[in-house]
């Protein structure tokens, strides 16, 4: 019984080598993604007591999934075995102007095929203090928008706290349904939330704090149990050069990141995910708002020098980057 | 417009590196397969003007298994985009005791959607003289059988010769039907036919001509258009090691290969396959059956000897096999 | 809290690529071993609750040694952090007349430097059935032969039943006493134990139920508490190619496995350690003695075609394997 | 009988793999190259039917390269067998201030021993439409320059537009004459060529329109059949960031495409090739000379992040960036 | 007998390959480094007649360190067998943010159990006019700082000039003495020496001559045989991104070569040891101060754009860089 | 000025890897070959000073050979420099009834190209005692004869033992003589030559002493100065399976090793080179005639498990094998 509760569809992902394209590959790297595990896996490695919850077939695939959130020390206990395919993506990491490409192959996933009542919550829930989940699970099907409600009901009902990131993804919504007329209902179960970034190019502009109270006011707003408004401030110069800052807003007052300067991008898939688990990690351990912020900008910034979509470092390579390490030297 | 045209789904496969277990595994060599995919890329070894006709979704993997077959020189002006799946495997080299695995993600595939009235049959079998299938693709489903169903029936009215492969899967016969009620109205469609092998243990026991004969003209009753019945021989010592041989029935007598001694097998996947591609090959080239048998059973032979599904080699060296050159001589 | 406990050092083992010799190589493949860590994995994939105990300095690569323990599920609670170095091997694999070789680098390592009293046993046992110990430990150092001890103690205290591998290495001895000095003393706790096989050319010749019960009625009147011998019968033809049996002794009779012709070896370390984990978990899983020796043989002789110390292999495969499926057909 | 044809030597690339020296390197990734055949690889990924003529040899690495070309659905019908020797070079890829390095291992290639009257031009040309060539071609032997002007000649006769790139080796002309005495009577077959580009480095300089204008004016007069005079303007700040450009001259005014900053550079060899295949393109393919440049110097900005010589990219990917999605964004 | 003589510790450098964390590593490339054979692997390479003298184990492991320096021609007559391990180092090469990564493994190595009077100081050094040292030697061990000593003396007395890198490693020091207590006598017989940088941050700001002056004037003054002190400034923008340049003060005036821009590096490690080989070759090849700085400054700049330790170039490849050839462009 | 002095071709090999065809290879390993260079290397290893005399240009992939050569502490003062090309094949490894496969790439290598005079022979065999050439050399071109010749006359003159291999290749005859014409007179200056096996299928007859004694007898009347004829007996199983016996006639009787059964070849290349090396050198430090016999012949079995022309192995490990260390034991 964990103390963090992850749920959403884990999914392999099969990289091209280096900086070759998909079209010219000869063979495929082995990784595990999916933003909820990829919360999952930070958390754990962060020292987090977290459980994810998903839906895997049984086959040698899937069990090389779990060996690996496994070896990252993520409780899999809660994983249900069922379906016929395990999610995947193939994956070309880009170069300046040639942006990275994800081909997704997931539509009729074991996840995607979830039934209601087939995840005893009650029991998921035992002991947890918080519950995170993405709007990719509701998008895959009708049934996965309603055991994510299911989920959302249980952990409520328990008093966890909830974190959900929006995340939408306009090519998965085929259900019949638009994004907008049901996620409302899932996401006023938030006290934590992702926002929508001040439509302003932050390579070419500083943006306010005004604007960021704006916008995460307008969340607040729309849903009233909603205490923190998230964002991340991505600045495209190119594909191999980004800049990258947090903010959050609480209500009262906007809390800022300072703003890093990524210039030779290793990989940047995965720096949502990483940001919203480092600072589900630092809203737990850390006594500020403001350190909460800088936790979770300073990791997300690592996300970016690590190969895969999940973020392999350690609470102390955080915190001797937020401590202003910052010039790269070597450690011996 | 090619001579010999092959129908049927091609799939990508994803193969554990050298001796590595799936479950081990960090990286996946890319190889394509199918068995109609891997009977056209032979024969366009063999110099053969052949056609591979299936349907393929319009992404990157899907290019790289039609950059696959141009590469071989298969004439791919007949494959049909839409879909959402390539179809593939997951696969894992056996040694002795422990059996090659092959873990099926073909569900859902775009050549299981196809829909009747895509293809123009009557285009694809311009100037041609050989028609191939398999019974994967009937099994795959109603849709996929009745478009196999308009192929063979194009293919006949124009007089092309017709070589099925029955090539039963259990696991793929999913669409409500049993293969053995659907499939003898095609298996009638055709003029050479794979046979099933006398229930006797190769390994242990020589089997008479008298059994060949008889399984032979059991197919011809039952399917009285049969001209040829083909039969591979092979005898599993272990998944290193077997034997193998080719035998070929005509309503009159048998003709029989002499019998390989497979002893350090490198990837026995597709030996059949080679072996109906090289009998289509012979047939159409070489004056007598004996030849034929001799030629097909020398070419699949090769084959163990080759990684992936696909038959790399060259008539000539078919040729010095058959013709007695059986001691691996280096050749500078 | 496990129901097996394993105890002693794990070790990293960097391999020579394929065929290449060390003094070839441009680089080296990462794997773990250590015959205790070799059966908590194997136990811990035949689905038993097992914990691994010994002593890890606090760096990157015994991180990645945790890691691969936990994803195959091995309880690591129990590992202690200490010391400075993580034991490590080198490691070429032979072909025929050139034998495998390993160069160990494991002086000094975190595991020889342990310390008594540093590990809680009675924490380590509690809810323990069974413990496995191998004469390697007690080789490292006086302090591990001391803490060795100390685990024994505990173990007998709590009931537990105890299974050891005398696993004599000469090179090992280093402290400044004779193995035989010492170990009886830890021999004498065990209630299941390796015997010393009749010395006898396997190749050659077929040994006799009696020589087994010879040798293990030895091991029996030197250590009254033993209630099990066990024996692998392993006939060397090259180092490509050997035979392999399993033999248990009860003190009545004797119990023997099929012998298994390895003819096209892929990787013979970790073998005996395989044979070892599979019978503990065929004592406490099946009937009979006949069943556990079968058991046991099977699931080692599976050891000898998966690449690594480690038996990457399921129960399921074990039990085919020894239901007689032993031709190495393709599982599709 | 394609509409686009294409003439000269290609060559096999072994490149070290990665940032790897040549001197360091234990492999070599294969590679195709040579400037006609990237040219003819790149018009066929546009879509366009072109053929390929060459000489190589009869041996498996030439059918690796034609393998290569047909893949890409290159015509090779016009492949003559013939010679020794596939030509070929090895590749270093630099960074910042160690430039990349090619070895060429050329002489005596199946192409420089190509003779006259060995090829059939007329057939060649049949419905062609366009002729590329370039210098490198006859700098490699007398009998090689005498193929070149049958080709020109024919091709003339045929009303077929050429295309010629100088693309001037001083270490290729060694067959007795300088380039200057013999290129002329060949160039002047050309419709459309490459200029020599003003003496400014334009990294410090921004290069005006008067000077491209005269450096064209210079061609067409020393040239009266060219109606069209192609330059590219390389910036290089270092091996590892250029600025890239391309500037088309038409005897009344000059057109330019945008600069772009290629900061991270991937492999920059075959970015001149890359930029006259997609001049040709789109010189047949769009209205105006503007579109022309633009969609040539985003297609051969793309070059610069592909590995190998061959430009891996499709018409929607340049007409993603011709349109100024310029900030390398994720394509999901 | 060699003109130049190195001696110190040589490791093994186990890396993981590109971007990747040692904590995702699967495999690890093999290379070796070592201060003082860095040193004499760059001189090799120059053409000097260089030995390395160090000590070894006698196992497979260390014979590949042996063949590395061979194959560069570095003279091994001096290296003796003994001990039992062979040091080892993993690597993790950084970006960005992300700082490169050193674990060592080095204790209880050969080297640092070496015995006084093991080594025949006299024979070394006969014919020989240089020898070089470093800081690391000494704190090793008491011993290897005997031994340290016992060279110095020897090297002294021939008249061999004598360079002597500080390189304090605080983590190295183990043995019982701070290295201030004991590294001075040592450093007195230099006759070159490495300097304290003064403490300013080069990126943002420019270092005087008067302060190298300074800090150069502060050495002589402590070790009155010292004739050159000897520095590198290294500006760390990131780990990706360094500036570089050398200085030298004779006692009378500052020599300094240009600022290197080093925009994207490939691998820092072993910039300093690949600048004091090259200031050694230049201060024995070339007349001038200024020339000695600046083709040590141009050698270690390629250094960084080399994978591994050792800096795999030429006296002409430097000559170019020093000659201004900057830009990087292909050499053909 | 070494002892033994050995002269050839130097040519650099690269293999597709593992199991794969060239036809199927994305990349080549990188060894190296050539007859007199694998004789040279072999007795380096074993302890020989060695001298390696050929030509070899001026470039980068030169300098790998050199390297590699100077790894195995041969001696590479006599290489000359020179010419355009390093001579190259192309490797496919067989197996089973694909044999092994060598392109060859070798003409107008600068070994073919060197010129009479060049080489100052009486300088390379100051000190020697033994040269070894092979009928590789003279049929390279007019003026490698003619180079060979000198080296001959010049060794004779020095009183240094000679050893030829015949070595026929058909193919590289090409200029202008027949090998039976020219060759007799190199021949006539060896001590020592290779014999031609007696036409007898060795895998299924015994050879007696007696054919072996004609077969040498009539080497020596054609060849007076001729005192041993060495043979090598191969027979070919399959390409993965042969069978190997070394045989010696030195004009009174007949000597021969045991036979070895190499049931899983790893690469059989060299295995020729490997038996010359090794009789060499034990012709220089055995004292009969059988141990030399019984020493080539289990060095040349050990370079069958070996990846690469080179046999990477040392007197210790060919002793052990000689001494009936058969069974492939791991070494720990």
């Amino acid at each position: 019984m964990s103390k963090v509760v992850s749920f959403g569809e884990m999914l392999m992902c099969l990289a091209s080598p280096g900086s070759v394209r998909l079209r010219q590959s000869k063979s495929l790297d082995i990784d595990f993604g999916g933003a909820e595990a990829n919360v999952a896996v930070s958390l754990a490695q962060f020292g987090e007591d977290v459980s994810f919850v998903t839906r895997l077939p049984k086959n040698d695939m899937a069990e090389l999934a779990i060996m690996s959130l496994k070896s990252f020390g993520v409780n899999t206990h809660n994983v249900h075995w069922g379906g016929n395919r395990l999610g995947l993506y193939y994956f070309e990491n880009g170069a300046v102007y040639r942006g990275s490409k994800v081909i997704y192959d997931r539509d009729h996933s074991s996840m995607s095929t979830i039934e209601t009542n087939s995840i005893n919550w009650d029991e998921v829930f035992e002991d947890a203090e918080w519950f995170h989940w993405t709007g990719i699970t509701p998008a895959l099907s009708a049934s996965a928008f309603n055991v994510t409600k299911e989920a959302l009901k249980a952990a409520k009902a328990k008093g966890v706290t909830i974190s959900g990131d929006y995340n939408y993804r306009k090519n998965l919504w085929n259900w019949g349904v638009e994004a907008e007329e049901v996620m409302p209902e899932l996401m006023n179960y938030c006290d934590i939330m992702s926002g929508i970034h001040p439509n302003v190019d932050v390579v070419k502009e500083k943006v306010s704090d005004e604007l960021y109270a704006e916008a995460g006011q307008q969340m607040m707003d729309k849903y009233p149990n909603c205490k923190l408004v998230v964002f991340t401030a991505r600045g495209s110069v190119s594909a191999s050069h980004n800049t990258w800052a947090g903010i959050l807003y609480d209500g009262e007052r906007v809390y800022r990141s300072c703003t890093y300067n990524l210039t030779h991008i290793v990989d940047r898939v995965g720096g949502g995910d990483s940001f919203m688990a480092a600072l589900i990690y630092a809203l737990r351990n850390y006594e500020t708002k403001q350190e909460a912020v800088d936790f979770a900008a300073a990791a997300s910034t690592l996300k970016h020098f690590v190969v895969g979509d999940q973020n392999i470092c350690s609470v102390e390579e955080v915190e001797a980057l937020m401590g202003g390490d910052r010039n790269g030297l070597i450690s011996r």
